[in-house]
């Protein structure tokens, strides 16, 4: 929601579901550009600023179209009452900027249901156990959405985004990319992890749990968009369901760490929530370990700073090559099916790319390539896999 | 607070008062300009805006600011946490816009504060009982401060503010205005609810109730300021302690209303706390009611839309009139002071000013004049009361 007009469409859209027969819960984020002003604030206070206060100081974002919305649904003759998380009982870990939700009380909701309101709940934040304010990180107002979703048991849940479902590809990249009507949530949970920015892995992750339905949308022309699907729904899944890119990736090896270094490494990556991607480890005859990893370029001074704390116990060596892309095949069964495998590396063989790394997982190929390469790499092989089924 | 460089000098301000040994409750308000820019974003939507909603909106604005400054605190090295009305536990009424302080929590503030915490609180925001998001209405956060006080047993709550002090009168009115190092409770009571600005009635009320040792001070140069004392303190009271002026006033006067109609009209007073100044009452023989009051022009529409709704049933008579300001004296023991009231009335006719009003009360004497008349009717008896003091 940008504007203040925005919000009155907003409010109209939530109107015509409620005229559908739905009682509904509308969970919002903050107004477009919000959040980058008040992060612009605390910089110019600290470039490091603490995370607690970060988070007090965001939240106070969802805080302000919450209300907003709320007085259009009023406005227009709708009762609607806006919620914060300590009011609807949004209890999260206290990991600042990204915390987990451990529970969502549903008491509050349903009262407020069944007196006929329209429920504005403020997304991405949550309350520790102390009560301090949380937010949920990126994507963090999807996974409020399927958080309450889920504790209520709704029917639904809607994702409005400004795309109108999942694609085979971004479209942007690949002109013959297509919209998925359905998606797997293994798949999905593949697709949002590497990229495929419409929906944040953690709010995937959260629908997969709980088995929520989630559809995807688009909030400009609402239509079908691709509707995350479980075991249980009858559907043919094909072999590759889609292709996800990301850039600012760093690929990392490291060599000779001590396997109790490599233990402290790992723990500390789950301390500071790092995510890495393609991880592989060998162990050398002496004992010593070899880490190489895929790494967002955003987390690459986080890890330097561990590296070389970590080095003043035992030396261990540290390579990256950074200015990297990947790309991921996401489907059903592909380590089984060396049909898809072949056509692969036989695409990169032809288009003459460096590779960097390949790594195989059940449902799931990731290639990384130089990010200049990335979108020839990415065209080549929707069009490979994926371009006749179209 | 009006910018991220103001926040850096509050909290320079507030380490130097922790060096001097003291643990530091800070209560701040929002930034400069912020409420405003918020209500003007609840004004695009609709121009009567849910007051639930409105609440929930503007109590946003605190929650920027004592983040930002929990930060600038913590980024000096002193450890600092912002706490907003429901993590300290600080609950009202549930009139939103104009709730009133009904308790407030101690434990976590304690808690904090025996950590060697920094405390950041809230101002101008509380809870209801049902957990909505409150506001105190003007002057709010000096509310919250002086009831913090209150429940920590403080030994001083200091007020910052852009004057230095409390004055015998407004001195951009009057040149000759100066400075009281002290002020009594009642005294300051009165002014504070007669347009003198610097303090809020209701945080004045406040802190008579609970006795509160309330200095003001200037944000800018803090000096000694002016010290509201209650009766336990030894002082010389002068018989005027000061004057205040305010504009955009009304005069009243309803007809032939029945009794029942009166204690309607009050009570729907009451409960939309409208504030009314002057009031007088008179019985006719037939037992109708003539009330005569002055009134902020703002809370006219209101008056007037009640007494329409009264109207229908049993007729009365309304008139107003408008553009009139209201001069105060204020003092101890100025009803039985009758050199005082003698002075006053020469003046008057000195003047040949138009004189809508005047009442007396124990230690108020209001007089009521055009508004055009006011400040040289202010300027005239101050210095005819208290010129020669200074």
């Amino acid at each position: 929601m940008g504007t203040p007009e925005r919000i009155e469409a907003v409010a109209e859209q939530v109107i015509q579901t409620v005229h559908a027969g739905h009682k509904v819960v509308v969970v919002v984020s903050a107004m477009a550009g919000e959040t980058n002003r008040l992060l612009g604030l605390a910089h110019q206070i600290d470039n490091r600023p603490a995370t607690r206060e970060l988070d007090m100081l965001a939240a106070s974002g969802e805080q302000v179209s919450i209300a907003l919305l709320a007085m259009a649904l009023i406005k227009r003759g709708h009762p609607a009452v806006s919620l914060l998380a300590d009011q609807i009982g949004i209890l999260t870990d206290n990991k600042f900027s990204r915390a987990r939700i451990l529970s969502v009380g549903t008491e509050r909701l349903w009262q407020e249901l069944e007196q006929g309101h329209i429920v504005i709940a403020a997304g991405f934040q949550g309350r520790d156990i102390e009560g301090n304010i949380t937010t949920l990180g990126r994507g963090g107002s999807d996974t409020t959405a399927v958080a309450l979703a889920a504790a209520l048991k709704a029917d639904e849940c809607q994702i409005f985004t400004d795309v109108d479902g999942i694609y085979s590809m971004d479209p942007r990249i690949c002109a013959d990319a297509f919209r998925l009507p359905y998606v797997d949530a293994s798949s999905m949970l593949e697709l949002a992890s590497l990229g495929a920015k419409v929906l944040h892995s953690r709010s995937v992750e959260y629908a997969a749990m709980h088995q929520v339905p989630v559809r995807v949308l688009s909030s400009f022309r609402p239509d079908q968009g691709t509707l995350v699907c479980y075991e249980d729904q009858n559907m043919s899944v094909p072999a590759v369901t889609g292709l996800a890119c990301q850039t600012g990736e760093v690929w990392l090896e490291l060599n000779e760490l001590s396997s109790e270094l490599h233990i402290a490494l790992l723990k500390e990556f789950a301390r500071l929530a790092i995510e890495t991607d393609m991880l592989k480890v060998q162990y050398a005859p002496s004992g010593l370990v070899q880490m190489q990893f895929s790494l967002n370029q955003n987390d690459l001074n986080t890890v330097e700073d561990i590296c070389n704390e970590l080095k003043k116990k035992q030396n261990f060596t540290l390579q990256s090559r950074k200015s990297l892309g990947k790309l991921s095949i996401v489907g059903i069964g592909l380590k089984s099916n060396p049909v898809i495998t072949a056509t692969v590396f036989e695409q990169l063989q032809l288009l003459a790319v460096q590779v960097v790394a390949v790594s195989c997982a059940e449902i799931k190929l990731s290639i990384v390539v130089p990010e200049a390469e990335l979108n020839k790499v990415a065209v080549a092989l929707h069009s490979a896999l994926l371009g006749s089924v179209n």
